[in-house]
């Protein structure tokens, strides 16, 4: 267990800080019913899916995320946090193993923007929410995000991962801003949406090196995705490559440093 | 009083949905002295400064702006707030005709954006703050706009618009990602400062209905800077306008309409 890597920026990710949105109505949900069923879709390393075990004592959270090796991963958490009321399984979010009308709420973050379906992907989650439950979304909107100071490597950084996520894995950089006519195109009516946008924000010390170090992990990672397509592709060179990670070591260490990201979310009672 | 024309998407604002970063702190601060007083620098149509009149009831506010007449409008929208703990002073930001620290709070609001010169505003700010005062500032970061749909019209009226901003104002459309940088500029420590970043969010009906009808008002307007300004300077001409002024009205009838922007947020400790 201890050898997996741990994606130091995914696991800032909280629900308080990635799911402030849908936590008041978790909550009054919770009151009336305190055995809440909350299904996590592409959980990753699960520090959400834990954040809601622990807002929801005496409900359930099901953990479910397509890449196996990572469930692991949140089940560590899971454990170093203290919840036993959790489920890990591995699934595919276009064909998930539930009955339909299964769970009280059903909820993805940064899940939607890296499929090339994802209205197909909102429509599953509709179908296994229950009457009268939620579907709960956020995603990123990549094209908003603001870099300050935005140095030359950071901006060759966010071209080539903006690349990355439209045409190496399909998904999108303006999800955030898609997300309504995504739950409306899955057969939602506007009427049963509440839509919002949230926003990331670092730029305190902490905040910073572990965004930064996250990012630089990714790129210098031999074996991941990011660095093997980008230069398999020739989307990107090691010389390239090297100039982004010392940009964003650099930018952690500046005072005025900032970055912030807009995050469209809808809330889907069914 | 009637005549002054209403600007609909700027009275679209108050402390609730436009200073909630800020609310917090006030209203702690008024725990300990009930008689705080607020200066709300830029206040324009000053329905900001009149709910922050009414959050601090024995506190007192005073609302200035460099144009006198949008502050006659200012008090009609505190008389109708039903307010009487304000004050109204024409004041150029760069010039603040007040003692050195004589305010509890110095606040503003969409207003260094629009500035050559932002850093000596916040500094002209933070020397008429009480020491163990505050400086409160938000401002847009237009180059993070996100709409959807984003038709041929939007996308004009958003680059016509961000180069009145920037070359014919004078301002930054990145104002929002180097609010913590002016701060510092200014003379800040970091150690003084809280940064964080809010949104502004419209896709409800009355959302959508005052933002665009706000924005058609100010391209057609004929006497309006940004009409006058534009067509004289060949940075757009009627045709265009009158499509970005079409845009918008189609815009805010689709059901799967949205508009977010970020917003930097300062909050300095003196």
């Amino acid at each position: 267990m201890s050898k997996l890597p741990k994606i130091t920026h995914h696991e800032m990710r909280t629900a308080e800080n990635s799911a402030a949105y849908l936590l008041p109505k978790l909550l009054a949900m919770k009151q009336s019913n305190p055995h809440l069923t909350v299904l996590d879709v592409g959980a990753g390393s699960g520090t959400i899916s834990a954040s809601f075990a622990k807002a929801i004592p005496e409900g359930r959270v099901t953990a479910t995320d397509k890449n196996k090796d990572i469930l692991l991963r949140a089940a560590a958490v899971a454990e170093e946090a203290g919840v036993t009321n959790i489920d890990f399984q591995e699934a595919d979010v276009f064909k998930l193993p539930f009955a339909s009308e299964s769970f009280d709420v059903v909820h993805c973050h940064q899940v939607l923007c890296h499929l090339k379906l994802p209205v197909d992907a909102l429509r599953e989650m509709l179908r296994v929410t229950k009457p009268g439950g939620i579907v709960a979304a956020r995603e990123g909107d990549y094209d908003s995000e603001c870099i300050w100071p935005n140095t030359p490597g950071l901006v060759k950084f966010h071209m080539f991962a903006a690349g990355c996520i439209n045409k190496l894995a399909g998904g999108s950089t303006s999800a955030g801003r898609q997300l309504l006519s995504w739950a409306l195109q899955a057969g939602a009516e506007r009427t049963q949406i509440t839509a919002t946008f949230g926003t990331w924000c670092y730029n305190t010390a902490e905040d910073k090196q572990g965004w930064a170090e996250g990012i630089v992990n990714t790129i210098r990672n031999t074996d991941g995705a990011l660095r093997k397509g980008g230069l398999a592709t020739g989307m990107t060179t090691e010389d390239d490559l090297e100039e982004m990670a010392k940009a964003w070591e650099e930018w952690s260490k500046n005072d005025d440093a900032t970055l912030g990201m807009l995050h469209g979310e809808v809330i889907i009672q069914k």
